[in-house]
């Protein structure tokens, strides 16, 4: 198949990128660079994963037969991504590219302008390409779990039956997003949904918990630089990424607020499987579809639990620390998400037990050095 | 009260300033004349109110003691519009400022992303001057009812208390917008409830419903050039409007599909009534308050009637023509909005009877030869 990757540079895109190459699949992985844009205006970067993408695909391809090929591409510019799909004629496109950090969205008017810039209208000019150069290759969008915000009765998929007043209907499910950014992906679904609903596009909308993992099974055999974008900092370092360079290096995980609050998680790998599920399934023409991508649900309480455990049992004792929260997020809540979709699809979930975690301390603690403490702590406040 | 009326040059941002003005109000009115660049490009224009802002200014505040204020401003230069919130400091804001023609924003890419970008971002904009410099300051935001869609539910006002599984909460009503205006409209809505939950502004968005009219009670002492702007063709001008104008030229009265589709509508001047109750009973500090701005509902085929047998009473004999459908609606759907907030409020409803018909019908009769009738007909298709 050929499958484009957009957002080619990032945690997910480069990991799904070698994924599909490796079942079979040609490769167009496209990237603005925005994101590393962001990471040198606020002074953070990744570990692992130094190399530039250039060269990790050039490795890639010096081991694989089926090539990834690699280009530069704003969908600001539409003439760019139009000219892609134009050529390329993908079948599936797989779209992570969007400025992906909620908190960064929150720095000021310039970083939350930015985000919806670059996040609504560079899909709005996605959905024109496709409508005009490849009407039937499949949208597999990534959404976030955090656009439902946690509403106090059960997260449906996508979609949930409305009963009122005595009549029913079958409606987009009513969002609560507490970010900037997870406004961004709440007005692209509703553009997606209209354009599947206008011009039959198909689409599948993944709504994804928070992925952590610092490896995936591809890319294990190859060098850390070769690897995952792995962000600790608070722009870009989801809570269990932070927690674990926190274990290893100034022994302390930061909770915010009380900790209670809950949210849907995935492992990196699952992320991967579940991308390919959707390929394999897609949508059907003028479907909007959309899957709850998540494996399983924690407070932050149980993660660092978690953590702390696992950092006793290799000899490490690490504390755990109350900070007072700077998002904007229910202290205390109903958190009951649904995620039948992609498990009926076959998705075998890999569990966050401390016998994983305890292979991302071991990993992370060769790169103890390199893991700048001084970003651990929020910088941004929602309320600013 | 001081007050901003943001897009101060359109078809209701004049007569609003007019109407407050008149009433007391210290008004500074803003435009960025992206309207008249897009009658530019399309070749159409208003009937009536042709002199300049400018002039009708001029002209307004040489028989008013409260002078309105006009100046050059788009929302999307965050500096000009945060100057003049520094500057003018206003107790509350109609916002009107925003691209208003479905059909246009369904022409293709361009006229979609600058549709978005003019609205979404350009409300971003805002929120985020209104909470620099004038964080109380009451948002009047024009929403509207095609938000909504048709959905096969009871619309009630902005929120719904959904009950799924035995639980309950209060959400924002889903919505189904028909056309990329639409879903700007949408968009807004959702940035500016997160930012009333996050930084505690108040808004009242009004879903308005269509409007009609070619004259308010304020205008109506002066000449016409100073009146409302108003239109008949494809892009601006709204179905009542238009079935009038072709009562008075090529007497037909072109309506799409079998015209059976239901809509909200209100008439001009209530509009302003609505502006006003709302700006006097202004929404709680961190409320988000939505209140359904329409007076009546009809199927398209009711308001051809009306006018077809207004016409005749007054020696003319009109046809109804049924085109085919150039845009995404439902041909026949259940519709039943809600609209008490208002009406509790004290708003008593004009209704679209005969006789209003006639008296438009006669206004117009005056402007028949200036009356392009080639521009009536659908330039635009939804699925183009």
């Amino acid at each position: 198949m050929k499958i484009m990757v957009l957002g080619g540079d990032g945690y997910l895109g480069w990991p799904t990128a070698c994924y599909l190459s490796k079942r079979g699949h040609k490769i167009l992985s496209i990237d603005n660079f925005s994101k590393k844009q962001i990471e040198n205006e606020n002074g953070v970067s990744s570990i692992l994963s130094t190399l530039t993408i250039q060269d990790k695909i050039k490795k890639w391809n010096e081991n694989n037969s089926n090539k990834i090929n690699f280009e530069i591409c704003d969908l600001l510019n539409h003439r760019s991504i139009y000219s892609k799909l134009k050529e390329f004629k993908p079948d599936a496109i797989v779209h992570y590219a969007e400025q992906p950090s909620a908190p960064y969205s929150m720095k000021d008017r310039s970083s939350a302008y930015f985000t919806q810039m670059n996040n609504v209208m560079g899909n709005l000019n996605l959905l024109f390409g496709i409508k005009k150069y490849c009407p039937e290759a499949h949208l597999v969008k990534l959404g976030t779990m955090g656009e439902y915000g946690t509403p106090n009765i059960d997260i449906e998929e996508g979609w949930l039956n409305v009963n009122h007043n005595g009549r029913t209907d079958k409606l987009l499910f009513p969002k609560k997003p507490g970010s900037f950014y997870h406004l961004s992906k709440v007005h692209d679904t509703n553009n997606i949904e209209f354009a599947c609903r206008l011009w039959n596009l198909r689409c599948t909308d993944l709504n994804q918990g928070v992925v952590y993992g610092c490896e995936t099974d591809e890319l294990e055999e190859y060098p850390d630089e070769m690897g995952v974008s792995f962000h600790y900092d608070d722009i870009f370092g989801t809570v269990i990424n932070r927690f674990v360079s926190q274990a290893v290096t100034n022994k302390k995980l930061t909770v915010y607020g009380k900790g209670l609050q809950k949210r849907a998680f995935l492992n990196i790998n699952d992320t991967l499987r579940c991308i390919e599920l959707s390929i394999n399934n897609p949508a059907n023409i003028g479907e909007f579809r959309v899957f709850n991508q998540y494996t399983e649900t924690f407070s932050i309480n149980d993660l660092a639990e978690i953590v702390k455990s696992s950092s006793k049992d290799l000899g490490n004792e690490v504390e755990i620390v109350n900070l007072e929260n700077p998002r904007l997020e229910q202290a205390e809540h109903y958190y009951n998400p649904k995620n039948s979709g992609l498990i009926s699809l076959g998705l075998k979930p890999i569990l966050f037990e401390k016998i994983l975690a305890k292979k991302m301390i071991e990993k992370l603690e060769k790169y103890s050095k390199e893991i700048d403490r001084s970003k651990f702590l929020p910088s941004l406040k929602w309320k600013n």
